[in-house]
């Protein structure tokens, strides 16, 4: 067959270890040929894209980012985006389009393969791990473990001088990277989006955490907001300046706020994710083969299965309660 | 409840979060009083143990190790070891013990509930992920990510100096770390327990892989041996320096063994593994307090459940064709 | 002998190390006792200290931060300092003391020692390399490496989505983080204090990287500021924030600033500071035993020798004209 | 001017950021055109090389290995190899030849330039830090670091279990990698081919380390011998292995052995190994500007400075008793 790749949304790692498998094994089991579209639907749109062979992807498993390069191009946003998908696909003779995407860029492809019946296959990677229908996506742990190890490098300033630290992390309307990496990297209080908080709350594990031992640490989603809504964040750069700032102001301990932003989506894959993102791509090849149009793989345990693409994005996957529950075990 | 603790077996990261886990929540939470004793089921058998409060366990999430220390010795061999436990644990005025071990530890566990109605809840943990009915144990990823550090930084003399590298990576009786840490690492073959080796095949890898692109990286468990059974490893340290003497002698092409040993079960544990520890920490209190004795706490998915300890030490859990078939699409 | 102890202003990794040294060489050598005071010269000044013995440095080498704790207290700003800390000296019957810092703490230690005749010995620290006459500074190289892992993933970001990556670095009136990080992470632009930057220059890098390659990565020192300086940098967090947004202005290509913040001061040492801490902890307390008050203990090459404190803290250690125009070679 | 470039011996990391370095500042600042030459002095020899630009190191700064290739290659083992250098040189019109390597490759450069007038400039790299009249060799750092995060990762095995680890690191004829990584990995004992060690005082070390606290860690070059040179190693992989059975047969507590192997060449460049080796590269293009032949670029504290290439090479850098004491300190 012949078949299409393309990388949309935010990079993260792995992208690049999902595109060599994809060719390895479609080159080698299938005697396949692949067409990669340049940054994400963008280069489908406008037909900007490359053949793709095995001497391409070669040395690239350990690579961040991705080689298609990326961008944030929705297709329906556009009246004749569909026909255009279907006139590129149509004039490189494409049997099938790979779509490497988070929610928004699953999205179209979900609505492309059901509503336009167009042979579509989707891989979930996104840092937020918010794609339904599947356990992890793609560059997941690598975001949690940078947000982990960042963790344990201001332990010894917190211990050191008595400094509550603030560290804020990516999630869009999830708080999957904060919950994991707090309940990794040993936070004295999370906070997500899922549950808006309450500042007086924070405010005691403060207090009561400088009773007990050193300087707490708080992790906080970049979209965590307080439960009373007619608190304004002000002019400052996000939720991590400002709680920052309250903490001080409420606890009189002195706080400081860390921002992770784009380190939690660059660098080498954590062995997991090339693992994840590996296998992703070996099953997403065999997808294709059995035109298993409007599909995604997942992972489901330690299986990768297929779900529907328009399962998988029809909303976030959200952190619930007892999950939760289980990192409000070491708040304060 | 009065709770005691061992870890047995061999030591691995992400121990002394499953016992702050478990002492933080049963105190917090349900007023728990904890022993710990040292060496694993030696500290049972001859009641040398201490109390265990949430001082003593400050701090150590992210510590290798165990701060209990750890043994191989089996309660049931010896006649009177199942009365010599409840012993102790009567003695100690102990309502449950949390057992955290590999096969070995976990199986007598499973004999001292099932058999002697000891209260015994146990958290698997080996860096082997060879316990069955988890998804993961304990240790293992922190001993792949070791692995594939590893097989990155070889990549480069393989590259610089076209010489085969043999990796020896541990095991026991399963394939699990070779088969992970070779796909992370992007291994041109993994040799395993499973499925006994053809040598001639190993070394037409060698071969076609030097015609392609530069040296091959060839991982194998420590338990892997060849298919045919008349060969003698002779006096060398392992399979490891066996194989690359082979390699060598057949293909004409140099090769070198690295037998990465102990380094694969210290130091701190990932993120992964601090989140698994933890969690199975909490939920292991939570199946004390429901007296669910000759349980195990287990990973489904993203959910720990609890299942038969029996039944997860019935026999190793092992690498299935399917997904040794994963790694075979990169060999060569 | 009896020996004080005290670390002072901001943490950085190393502390443990240096403390290690002296306590392991002065009781095994020399039969030494040692005090350590709490939250640097604050401890010294209300006599808040404690017996540190070679069971109280076990184990510590690795670890960040410091077990003494620190603070920015400077014993000078008050009238009778010099007498408070003469009569803790004496009250705790100590023959000399030990003290661990940067610019300012040392420049205490300096006056102390020179102008009131206290018994004191220095060990340059801080993560900003500004102590004068040593090569190194302990905590340097770990800052260094924290900025150059950053720096690293931030590249799959540049290339992947074509941003222009901004990277605030710690380095107070000196340059050194950015000069030594830039140039091992292969920044395309370095600012730092000791040459005010032209943002039409900063600007041409921009574009010309885009022609020649991928997007650019400028590293900024948070004390780096335009030549221009009727410039404002109106209410944003600092630089960095400042120097996107004005990038993004001028030239059209979006950019983002990451601020590195505490992470660079936490953390375990790299070894190299790791063998840095611990030779100076082992020259500092043969330096006491010399009684070579007013003393520092300095890097030379790879050789541990013996500087005025007075001349070390006179002013800040700068980045020289022919070493900043090393990273030059690779702007654009 | 027109040069030649050529990396010979061992794989390290780093000798793509010497190269990178070279041909960044010679295209920019002078308009040199280079030329590669494949597999160290063979490449030279077989005149096997190729045409190096600005596009060809690009992205090769954080890469271990060397682009070039490697070979043991010495041009001076056959009679007509100096006429064949220079037929090389000048049929491909070069003025000049950096010759990026450790004491052989480089002593067959101070030969070529002082006893056949040949323009070669050298620059010294090797993990074993072995060259003399430079502070570091390029990939010493890094494989002080690989070996000390090893002893990290060892600590807590050694803790756990009450075993002695036994660590073998490279080094050749001398003992930098063992003193350095033991200082800065907290060793017991360092054992280096300058100082035969006497058996029965490394067993002393192991008893009391037990008596005070937890199982030591002895780390051993691979070329350091006992005193007593009637001892055989018998038919064991290396001193490593020998010393473990040794120490576990005289004090009766169990003993392990880890051979660390060409990990410690593999792998990115730390920011030291990066910073180190670009700042050689732009010394050596000025070397070859200014005609420098015989030369090599040399670290002295924090300058890059010119040494004699024969003075480098007339015996290696060994570690001098001064500097082993600083390891004692910490012995037992």
């Amino acid at each position: 067959m012949r078949v299409g790749l393309l990388t949309g949304g935010s990079d993260c790692p792995g992208l690049n270890a999902v595109i060599r498998a994809v060719v390895r094994k479609g080159v080698q089991d299938h005697g396949d040929t692949f067409v990669g579209f340049r940054d994400g639907w963008r280069g489908v749109l406008v037909d900007d894209a490359a053949e793709l062979g095995i001497t391409d992807v070669r040395g690239t498993l350990p690579r961040g980012g991705t080689i298609l390069g990326s961008s944030r191009t929705d297709p329906l946003a556009q009246a004749d985006g569909p026909a255009r998908v279907r006139a590129t696909l149509e004039s490189r003779g494409l049997d099938g389009l790979i779509v490497i995407g988070g929610i928004h860029t699953l999205g179209a492809a979900a609505s492309l393969a059901d509503e336009h019946g167009l042979p579509c296959v989707g891989v979930p990677k996104t840092i937020d791990n918010d794609v339904s229908r599947t356990d992890y996506t793609v560059g997941f742990d690598t975001a949690v473990t940078v947000a982990t190890e960042t963790i344990d490098r201001l332990h010894t300033t917190a211990e050191s001088h008595k400094r509550v630290l603030v560290v804020e992390v990516m999630g869009r309307e999830s708080g999957w990277i904060a919950t994991y990496a707090g309940l990794a990297g040993g936070a004295n209080g999370v906070l997500i989006p899922e549950y808006p908080f309450d500042l007086e709350r924070v405010c005691s594990w403060v207090t009561s955490r400088f009773g007990a031992s050193y300087a707490p640490i708080v992790v906080v989603a970049d979209n965590a907001r307080p439960a009373d809504t007619t608190v304004r964040l002000g002019g400052l750069s996000g939720i991590g300046e400002w709680l920052g700032r309250e903490i001080e102001r409420r606890t009189g301990h002195e706080a400081r706020a860390t921002v992770l932003g784009h380190i939690q989506r660059g660098g080498t894959p954590t062995p997991f994710d090339r693992w994840l993102a590996t296998r992703f791509g070996l099953h997403a090849i065999d997808a294709v083969h059995d035109r298993a149009w409007g599909r995604m793989v997942a992972l489901r345990g330690t299986e990768v299965t297929r779900v529907r693409l328009a399962d998988a994005v029809a909303a976030p996957k959200t952190v619930d309660r007892s999950r939760y529950a289980e990192n409000e075990v070491f708040f304060g």
